[in-house]
């Protein structure tokens, strides 16, 4: 089997048998086949596009490319869920507990953030003490005893995503739908899950910017998941403005926690019950996606979801004191208000400028070997479509260093519009992808 | 300027300036953009096309990406003629003394063969003491004194160009008509030619497998031509069954000695002579085709052409003796003779399987590094459209081993086939394509 012959057949328009797929996946991480045929073949499925059939084979040629998780201690389905990146986006951090409050296991593994975009590692990072670099025995035990564990990736999980991530990420072939849905799949099928809950994010702070892409990615993913035997159920939901009101990682744990204590309602609460009920419905917790809603609420209600947070916290060497206490959390001393500069309704709420303002500040990174500052951060005190007067707080920035402040107020600024008119009201969820085909809501 | 938005910019289908083709080039051959990202733009190139300014400006870039030869010491317009490529095309060794026999000076430099195509350098080696490596001095003071030299490129003409064609070769990127514009041109250009004669092969010993595509590219390269200032006409001419009878390089040469001495008539003959009258044509030596035609078929005549080829050989340090006594021009000793299996009309002498059947016996090269063997190939005794019979000899192979005697049979004898009627004659000249647009003949 030769490479060139695999790069012309795409290119040429036809289907690679599973044989191909399989060479090239093992020859490219075994470092026999250059980066420049790698990336050649790359931009030719960027035109050319793939089947179901193939993004399946490719998904699961990477997903057996390194080390995998075997979760089969753990009795039950183990369901995973996995959001494709947004901005003030904690659901994690809210329904995994909640899950493992109604008593389906949740051993998930998670990743960094980078540009815009959060990570959950990096969040939980800033409870101190909390270590996510558990040892697959200890990551297991966790899960048995406590029902659930949030832990960073081991370093040879996938490793023909990391190569083929870097390479898509300097060629131009990161925003293709086959390539994004084998890259999301892989992860979660070589972390040991049975079954798969996707948020597909959508609008200005997402990797997809149009409500129709975002079902395609949705349905992409959902039919790999079905090929390759894992119930896999998406929901498509909004990222035009941050999903909660703080961006930045100590900022969102204690908004989390809010969540989880009842204290706050909004997208965030909206769109973790809903992950959470579809997370219990496709373990097979439940008979219908209404009764999952109803347990979800019950372990909100009866703090059985706080608890699991407070358990896995301190399972996993942090400080659970910060579950009663968020000022136990490390936030920065500096507050600055950002003000309305004029009146009226808010028309844009630009995620994708809230997420770079809060990078600017500090809490994301530009690099993959940039630090991040914890405990700075976005609070927002305003949503879409509210009217504001002119000098009204729109947000707070919490600040530890001036370099980059300015430049953090002036894209925060960009990204917010105020009109006369109140915008068109957008939907927060746009509707479910399952093997039975597309609903909208 | 970043690399990564040059690639995503043509990607979406954008034209590239000439600062970001000039940049893409410079920064390429300098070694600052690597080959995964070069190569995931020749790919994107490959989808979405260049326009002809963007053509022209890589053509450019790549001309002027090293050394380049200036040939303005040379009186007049300098003509340059550029075959794409075929498998008995020896017209350069026939049409380069007969130019110069008209009185235009021809400054050719030429390549090696690759794979099934022979290379004139290869040719003029197998006479011997002929070095086609001539200092630059020494290749305009040969033009000036002789009026004819043909020499191998120097080692850093067109950097570009050795670099990507290189690269596209890996990467199925080498059959697209704008790279293969590029590549041609750049190199006609940095030789120093002031205008050019393109003779655009199609058939199955060609890149161009279909008459649409050679005049597509043909037109591709007469207005990149054009457009960087350099009176340019093609020709397109068939490469279904080699050009001439001989397939080798001492044997190819010998052919061209005889047509230039009238011995010989044929397809060979007939696109050199086109292929001359047209050179001295766009060289402002007459002032139609029609003049060049006559003006050439003297040069023949009076065995001028004759002349100059026995001047130049001696010029480059070769033995000018071959000229009047082919027999010293190294031959195999063993010559075996290809018998017809039966019957028939000659309806496939395919030039592809002709060309790879020379390759076997040693006249070419599977990668750079082969050498070759100047004394063995192949000599057609028949051509398409032709009755044989039945033990009638199709060919002689000259052999100097019998390693891959047997394959080169074979692979010969899969390229011919021989049917029951004569087939459907086809055009040797299919038209000519001038800046004023596509004649077909």
């Amino acid at each position: 089997m030769r490479m060139l012959d695999i790069i012309t057949k795409k290119r040429d328009g036809k289907e690679l048998t599973r044989e191909e797929i399989g060479f090239f996946i093992k020859e490219y991480v075994a470092g026999h086949i250059p980066d420049y045929q790698a990336a050649a073949l790359l931009m030719a499925i960027y035109f050319q596009g793939m089947t179901s059939r193939e993004t399946a084979d490719l998904t699961l040629a990477m997903a057996y490319s390194g080390e995998t998780v075997d979760l089969s201690p753990i009795p039950g389905i183990k369901v995973d869920k996995h959001s494709t990146g947004g901005v003030g986006d904690t659901t994690t951090l809210v329904v995994a507990p909640l899950v493992a409050g109604c008593g389906v296991p949740v051993a998930k593994m998670s990743g960094r953030g980078l540009g815009h975009t959060g990570g959950t590692i990096d969040k939980l990072e800033s409870i101190p003490g909390f270590n996510p670099f558990q040892p697959i025995d200890d990551f297991i035990r966790i899960v048995k005893e406590v029902g659930v564990a949030v832990v960073g990736q081991t370093e040879n999980l996938v490793p023909a995503d990391k190569k083929l991530y870097a390479l898509r990420d300097v060629t131009g072939t990161v925003e293709h739908k086959s390539l994004i849905a084998s890259s999301v799949m892989s992860k979660k099928i070589a972390a040991g899950a049975d079954a798969i809950v996707l948020d597909v994010k959508v609008g200005s702070g997402a990797f997809m910017k149009s409500v129709e892409d975002a079902f395609e990615l949705a349905q992409e993913m959902v039919s790999v998941g079905v090929l390759v035997g894992r119930n896999t159920i998406a929901i498509v939901t909004d990222m035009n403005q941050p999903l909660g009101m703080a961006v930045g990682n100590a900022l969102e744990v204690k908004e989390a926690i809010e969540v989880l204590k009842g204290e706050r309602e909004g997208a965030l609460k909206e769109v973790s019950l809903l992950l959470g009920a579809y997370m219990l419905y496709t373990a097979g917790h439940c008979r219908t996606v209404e009764q999952g809603c109803e347990m979800i609420e019950e372990a909100l209600h009866s703090g059985r979801g706080l608890q699991k947070l407070k358990d896995m916290i301190r399972a996993e060497g942090g400080d659970e004191r910060v579950v009663d206490d968020t000022s136990l959390l490390p936030l920065a001393d500096e507050v600055i208000a950002i003000k309305a500069q004029q009146s009226g309704y808010i028309s844009s709420m630009d995620a994708y400028s809230i997420g770079q303002a809060a990078r600017l500040l500090g809490a994301g990174r530009s690099t993959k070997e940039d630090a991040i500052d914890h405990r700075v951060g976005v609070v927002l005190h305003k949503r879409l479509g509210q009217r504001v007067e002119k000098g009204e707080t729109l947000a707070e920035f919490y600040v530890t260093r001036e370099d980059n402040l300015q430049e953090a107020i002036n894209v925060f600024n960009e990204g917010i519009i105020i009109g006369d008119q109140p915008p068109q009201p957008r939907p927060l969820v746009y509707g479910v992808v399952t093997r039975d085909g597309v609903e909208r809501w």
